[in-house]
């Protein structure tokens, strides 16, 4: 049985290009990139190319890029060393009812230290409206936190809109964006969007786990994370993990091709059958169906009168390897707070099913998964009771 | 020209078999383990064998093993994660002169923040006593951190005896080591000594870049340092390095074999070796010569009158690649505190060499070595003026 794998939002597959490009590292250039000698030298040469490739693609410096272990690491450094670093300009940080835990459990720890915190609530769509966070900013507002593409429903934010809003409110407010889930999958510019912080993991494009960035424009005032060693000028200490680093930049220069804007055509054309498809199915409701104001890849519906892992599963029977919400939050049994702040309903949230897509994704995939939904949805629905 | 690499404590060559594994679980296992589905399952697996590996070695249990991305990481958490979750049972900590600046750099920072930090000085050979550990301790104590293998001498503490003073003392009192380069290098049981917190990074043992370890005692409070999705029991948020982990337990697999007593006993007949040949040399001291009280792959020599760089890059041209200190603070440049306090003058300070073993290591290599250092270091005590 072919195996469908529509969990991307997830993880996704290394390429071979990126796994060969690990063991390579791991093989030839072993050193310690702080070592004086050639090894050390050769080491260090791979983590100033890998910067090197990020900063074209963002159109960045490289001293801009901060090496993580990936997305939590990046959104906790970002959070708690901006906020903490900044307490004596105010005390007000925003962020919204959509993020990632990886964001929202640091904005509910420095709201334990004292500060105040505004969550800010999408529309039914998972839209942040920029007129919403202009009336939520107030003198004493430092800092801003807005996920760029919701891991759950694929919602797109208007974060040139909103980085506007908060360059013209206040210059010195720092702006975060989680991009995890954007990163990979279109082009942009965090200096053009008045961003000033920006988290990214390399498994989600590809690239190796445990490994990813910080964006962090010049002159933003963060204390580290990860103390020590002083490595990478002292904004995170302990040794780089050469070959992941290594790995990530080879999984982006596969992606960022001339190619791209092409690629994410397709899916987009994709990810709209599968709406239209779906829609003409009975008690099924999309979150956030129109893509154009969402990512390509990532697709939220809830099949009504299913729970979520029982459809799950029928569909793994048949190969076919989709979500149940955020892998992240499955350690967290309950319901999803941001897809409840787009007003979905207990018995909506009992049935959802994630399907996310990759650039390889096939219309044969789509219509193979569509066929499964349409042979057992209606049979669940019969005989399995909730 | 054949490389002799003997810089082994700055990192290690990762084995074959490691990069095979590594490689191996990035093609066949690349699902997220949070996933419900098979291949979330199948990386749970992966995740839970390397648990039970390191388990077994080190006696515990394998719920008292956090996976992290490494050493710095490890003794962050270990350390700003139990003193401030103990904070309202005592304000005063205790480490030694001799750490990391991993361990150093947080407990600066918990200064910062009130509590009252006591340096322990070693004695000349990088020695803590147990008796100068028992006069520090007093009602208010609630943290100590002492490092297994100190990083540039190879001194080995007592941590059975340290573990006692503190057991005997106190036993809420938490102690933390810092076994980055004794994991690998010989056998011992944390639970045995008294340890509640234990960090361990693959790098060092011919195990991957990017990944490490924290062993927590059962019942040992701590708050976790990365914080989001709830991964390892809430412990330490973030997508686990699956094929790093994998990697990690596959290095420690190579070593913890019935051959680990032997290779030892090879090791430090090779160290013994190498300080009585250098011991003939003139104007050459060794820190901490008596090898029955270092670990044996860490050997720390000043070539009086030579700038530690001057022969770190001589050496290297003849394909022999030692260190100028710890590579970890080739980053902050300056005198090392550690050999400082253990009364290194400042000429001898600047004339340091580490070389450090792997149990590859042969006696023609060490034997090239010498050959080198008695052709060199004379001439380049005449020429090179400093």
């Amino acid at each position: 049985m072919e195996m469908i794998y529509m969990d991307n939002a997830a993880t996704t597959r290394p390429s071979e290009a990126v796994t060969d490009k690990v063991s390579s590292v791991m093989r030839d250039v072993f050193g310690n990139p702080s070592s004086k000698y050639i090894l050390g030298v050769e080491a260090e040469a791979e983590l100033k190319s890998a910067k090197k490739l990020i900063a074209d693609i963002l159109k960045c410096q490289e001293k801009e890029i901060i090496f993580t272990s990936g997305a939590t690491e990046s959104n906790n450094t970002a959070i708690l060393g901006a906020v903490r670093r900044n307490a004596r300009r105010g005390n007000h940080i925003i962020t919204t009812a959509l993020e990632h835990p990886s964001v929202r459990e640091p904005f509910l720890l420095l709201e334990k230290e004292g500060f105040r915190v505004t969550f800010l609530n999408p529309d039914a769509d998972g839209h942040i409206h920029p007129e919403d966070l202009k009336s939520a900013l107030d003198n004493e507002t430092i800092f801003v936190s807005v996920m760029y593409v919701h891991n759950e429903t694929g919602a797109l934010q208007d974060i040139d809109a909103l980085g506007k809003v908060i360059n013209d409110y206040d210059k010195d407010i720092i702006f975060h964006v989680d991009a995890v889930q954007a990163l990979g999958k279109f082009r942009f510019f965090p200096a053009k969007m008045n961003i000033d912080l920006l988290s990214a993991s390399a498994h989600k494009f590809h690239g190796p786990k445990g490994v990813g960035f910080l964006y962090v424009k010049e002159g933003t005032k963060l204390d580290p994370f990860l103390i020590g060693g002083g490595q990478q000028k002292n904004m995170r200490s302990g040794t780089e993990n050469v070959p992941g680093i290594a790995g990530m930049a080879e999984a982006l220069s596969n992606i960022y091709t001339d190619e791209l804007t092409e690629k994410q055509e397709h899916l987009r054309g994709l990810r709209e059958y599968f709406v239209n498809a779906l829609s003409d199915m009975d008690n099924v409701k999309i979150f956030c169906p129109d893509s154009a104001k969402t990512a390509p890849h990532i697709l939220c519906a809830s099949f009504k009168g299913i729970k979520s892992e029982v459809l799950l599963h029928q569909l793994e029977a048949d190969g076919v390897y989709v979500s149940s919400g955020s892998a992240c939050s499955s350690n967290k049994p309950g319901l999803s707070f941001s897809l409840a702040s787009m007003g979905a309903t207990k018995e909506e949230l009992d049935s959802i099913i994630r399907f996310s897509f990759c650039f390889d994704t096939s219309k044969e995939e789509i219509d193979k998964v569509l066929e499964l939904l349409r042979q057992h949805v209606p049979v669940l629905r019969q005989f399995v009771r909730k």
